[in-house]
């Protein structure tokens, strides 16, 4: 048992802490600004300061560094993770700037490990120039996104085309006009094994038939700093057949296979989310007097502060070790752990957050802080991949499973 | 001990309840269709179904219920109470309706109470006849709001003239290019005695030197459907002596005679939204189908819906019993359940609107329903009056002062 | 809307408070010890400060409260129930010497409302007089006791006897010598409809055939101060087929209507036991000193105590209208509130005297408080009448059918 | 990072394991059989099945595994605690089948430590070979414990003895016969710096003048399975000076050391409790049918399940985080880990042992399970070195101070 991190990741963190520290974070009222006279509102990727961190990043080596293997940085999930955290301490910005934001990192993991060489010189490499932005539509309007065998969206082979007809919602990233490539998760053979009748095909923007409806809204935020969550209506869409990933009836395990990291990725940033969260809350219980002294000298603000600490080195620890199992024993059996994280981490930090917004009275909730629309991320993601309450449900039938075994 | 409505109220329940039906429901999306249209974002009282609403809510009787005496209804807390209850299932259409909506309640209570004839007749008549609009200005952004001595804007004397300079944010309402008349606390004698500092003026929307500066968020609404929350800066703002209410140092008294009705109405309303979302819960579980059967089967759903209804049962009882308190035996022997309705009531609520927007799945956090503005809304109350940890501790502190009087 | 005790209630709980402070709180400690030296553990009844106090309550008018019509007090349950409120704070003495104490209390009603002449006579008048004890066996330890129906106890009529045969346990007050009645359900027609198949019978101590196995302990408690839990063991016992209560096939039914009052007092007297622990809570904090000031001043401890004495106050409320319920509309029709307060009282009574113990450090943990002996009883009130899932269950049923019918 | 076990620990756990299957569960009715039969209700050491299991544990290499260093199995801290999570499972026998039973483990860490030659020959020796028992008299009736400096026991040199005077309670063992030696603190000093005061001495258990008073319960427990919890009254008590543990003014810095380990392997046995728990409720909901199927299936018991899994693996991993830092960095700079674990375990434990309880009906509060003397045992720990709320300020407090130290 060792718990310290090596030294790769160690050094990796310190250039990192470093770069957040001169680039990021006095980088986020910029952003912000840059943001504010955009005329598309949607068109975030192309705000100039995003572009010189970008750079900056690449400059110091800190760029893809999610994606294992020879197209990235080759960190294992258990290295990257805690270089994750840290990025969710400026979650609009770090994991942008470093390449490292969702869902390209999804899709990217996707195009590497199961595109063809065609597909990934077309998409992959613009993707991880940061040139481009993609989206991965899965989730549907009328069915229960917790399974993803319930997907209605039709994908039909018509000579060297596939047709693609159907709706998806909540497409993170799909309103920024850089966002060029889709994902598209649908059906290819309704009557195959279930869990064989789902593809995967690669959608370009600006196909025929392909309508953006809508941004979806999460509380009143719209999201357009990290390009909204799009309503998208498909109508007849062709495609060439080359666009498919993989073969038909990949779709499941392609989409299963990305969960994984993808649940890191989200948990740890949720962390990093976290301590910035409860750093902001001992700065301002410190700063700000009440009734003769430091809030930070109330002892309901010290529960909060104690209770926020404990709790976010167990969801750091329970994280780590769920990554280091992917990286050991691979995603399947992960799956406990990897399932555990998604049931503690949201909560938990919602928490946390809720909490700091309290220490900060009225403004907590407004603009002129970065909490309230923190929160409203953090609330997603107990829906992220169906809801918690699906999740515990599995995770509580697996124990049930176990124990009945154990018992022989 | 009696625990049924009397027939006036049961009346106007029957009454409201029908119109709530007829009208109010079928108006929310053309309230929000109208809304979308403005060409000034903030003009929400100039939407015309909102003209038509308030015309048929005065035909039906149903005007101004929450305003004791001779100028409104006449009915007591205990009567509006349920009433009260019953508006916030529309929260953004049905106080403003009835001309029941915060702030301008308790401004007309104000100046019903403490305006002069030619405050009342220059005012209060266009209030009371849902002309104009008004707002609340205490609130300022240095200092703990919780503590009305706290206040720092400066109300000075100069010949037939009050000069007024000071910064005030979160006054609800003021937005609105047809909010007209704020009424603004300050403190015309800094070495008075604590509680005979402050003073009530009223301020014109137009006056010189007043500058609307922005907007307050809550998470990402700008609560522009019923007049934003202003940021407002005073500078050398000239007002006539005339102005004043009441006398120099009464400020502090009228602030506390209208914080009990506001919190009665407050979380009454809150109590209203609380079922409107468990009967969007209850809806949506029993028309959602998941793994072969209606959500509303799942054990985890039917706790939920158990707690929301046992607790809103729970505050509802205290509510109407800090109500009927107020009536019999006054505002400050009402103290104590007065400040229990303000810290349970927002939590719990926060908690039932949570599990509703849970069990719409992600949508439920979306414009596509109505419930994660009113999270949205409930949140922001548990600042209300200051942190809901100052009224912990202030009900505690009665409470052990109590405890060691009746010791002996 | 009215929320006073009416004259008669008041007048009541000043005696009834007086003859607390005046002989129940000083006989506490007596009673301990007098326990403490019976020759037999499970002689409760036979000591010799419960007679004086009996005695004494008598002179006052203080006896048989709970009992509405001509045999007891006359009162309603919204007039008794804030009396057994009061005997809560001292659960182990008051309601015994006021004759109050289940399940005694239960047990008249059931004679006094389907007892025949001489059942009365013979059982129902010592009871009230206070001369035995009496218990009541329903539960059984091979099934769910949430649900009447499947109780397996036998009763087959045999000439002019009925013959028993089966298992009970959690026979409350059955260990007690003095106990010499029990009223027994079980099945006369396994046959009938669902709600027909049960009867109830009356059986004698020292009928043969009928064995006293053991006393279940609550965490380590006994529970002999008030005669403890019995396992029993029925075989071939045979009683007079004039034991029955009722005819056969009224078992359900009577149980059924036992219930509803039993749930009141239960409640009431957790919230005595609630305002107890948290006086307890008030005195000690107040008194205590640590790192320099009273307990009483740390932010903590005064969140537990307002937040106590609020959910107090919902909780009296919640249980108050039940209990008016049915007495103005009748026990089916209060059967939501019923349930509500079922679930709700022993939950939030549990976590006020957690708090209180936690406020007393160890000690509060130990024999030198009543602390940890209130809450081992309070936590067996979550399973009383089935555990709290399944009320919960039933009322979020009722519920979801209730909207349902609304919509139409 | 690295969370496997080593081959060491591995093959420790697989010999436990076994040891548990084969000797430890199946001993658990024996002890309980015999236990209750003894004649001197207090003497448990000397009853014959733990002679057995001892002998058996010696024979299998299971002895001391606590003890670093020498005189024991030479483990780390991070090695032993899932050994000691393991004998948490049947939290009765194994520690004690093992040697491994507090207060011991640290009274032999203490001479092992701080003890003289002789000292060791005379009571460390006979500790390790389990031929006696031990107490640490440390917390007294009426000063706070969390805090050591406020021990009041008077221990005065006179010649060529030191006198003692004072009282202590929740001694824990010390009610058994077999405990011969009390590690008793002191003040030696009251004049000295504050960390120098208090001193540390052995005094025999049969010394003229040491009063065992009583045994103190835990809910009704008096815990005569493991020694019970004196109280104690040391009149005049003397003993040789030899008796002093280091030198005068040690006893507060000897106490310090001592608490590390013993945290961890509290809180590691409260996990094995919670896993034990789990067990239990899997168990019990697989088997136990109503309302037509298995409890297992019912959602709010997938619920309770979920949660108790995710809890328990994040407490074991922040546990066995402390302890390799403890192994790795010392316990001074382990010391926000060790109050983190000191917050986060009891209270999570007695949520998980609670929820096994309610799975079990009321039973599960009976003797006839281990469940409710588990809860009791594990709310003890909430005070444990001082209450929980005490920590949390102390964690809270250091965070203040290192959030403020990064922002220079």
């Amino acid at each position: 048992m060792e718990f310290a991190y090596d030294a790769t990741t160690e050094q990796y963190r310190q250039n990192l802490l470093e770069f957040m520290d001169e680039h990021i974070y006095p980088a986020e009222p910029v952003f912000a600004a840059q943001l504010a006279e955009l005329d598309d509102r949607w068109d975030w990727d192309s705000v100039p300061v995003l572009a010189e961190l970008r750079a900056e990043a690449r400059r110091r080596g800190l760029w893809n560094l999610f994606l294992p293997g020879e197209h990235g940085a080759g960190l294992t999930n258990a290295q990257y993770a805690p270089l994750a955290e840290i990025t969710g301490r400026s979650p609009q910005l770090a994991p942008a700037a470093l390449n490292c934001a969702a869902p390209d990192t999804g899709n990217m993991e996707v195009l590497a490990q199961f595109g063809n060489a065609e597909q990934q010189e077309r998409w992959l490499t613009p993707l991880l120039n940061g040139e481009i932005r993609s989206a991965f539509a899965m989730t549907e309007p009328d069915v229960a996104s917790s399974d993803a065998t319930n997907i209605e969206l039709s994908i039909v082979r018509d000579g060297d085309e596939y047709v693609i007809n159907g709706r998806k919602w909540w497409i993170t990233g799909a309103m920024s006009p850089n966002c060029k490539i889709f994902i598209v998760m649908g059906k290819t053979d309704p009557t195959a094994d279930r869990h064989r009748q789902q593809s995967m095909i690669l959608v370009e923007r600006d196909t025929p038939g392909l309508e953006v409806v809508r941004g979806m809204e999460v509380y009143g935020y719209d999201d357009h700093s990290h390009g909204g969550h799009a309503e998208l209506r498909f109508t007849d869409v062709r495609v060439p057949a080359a666009n498919l990933i993989g073969a038909e009836g990949d779709g499941f395990a392609i989409a299963q296979g990305r969960l994984g990291p993808g649940r890191i990725h989200h948990c740890m940033r949720c962390i990093g989310i976290a301590e910035r969260a409860l750093e902001m809350m001992c700065r301002r219980t410190t700063d700000r007097v009440a009734f003769g002294k430091p809030l930070s000298e109330q002892g309901v603000i010290r529960d909060w502060i104690a209770e926020s600490r404990v709790k976010i080195e167990m969801l750091r620890l329970l994280t780590l070790k769920a990554a280091w199992l992917m990286d050991t024993v691979g995603n399947r059996k992960a799956h406990t752990e990897i399932q555990a994280i998604k049931i503690a981490t949201p909560t938990a930090v919602e928490w946390i957050v809720d909490k700091a917004i309290q220490a900060h009275g009225a403004g907590g909730l407004s603009q002129d802080y970065p909490l309230a629309e923190m929160a409203a991320g953090v609330r997603t993601l107990r829906f992220a991949d169906g809801p918690d309450e699906v999740h515990k449900n599995a995770l509580a039938r697996y124990e049930l499973r176990k124990q009945t075994e154990r018992r022989g």
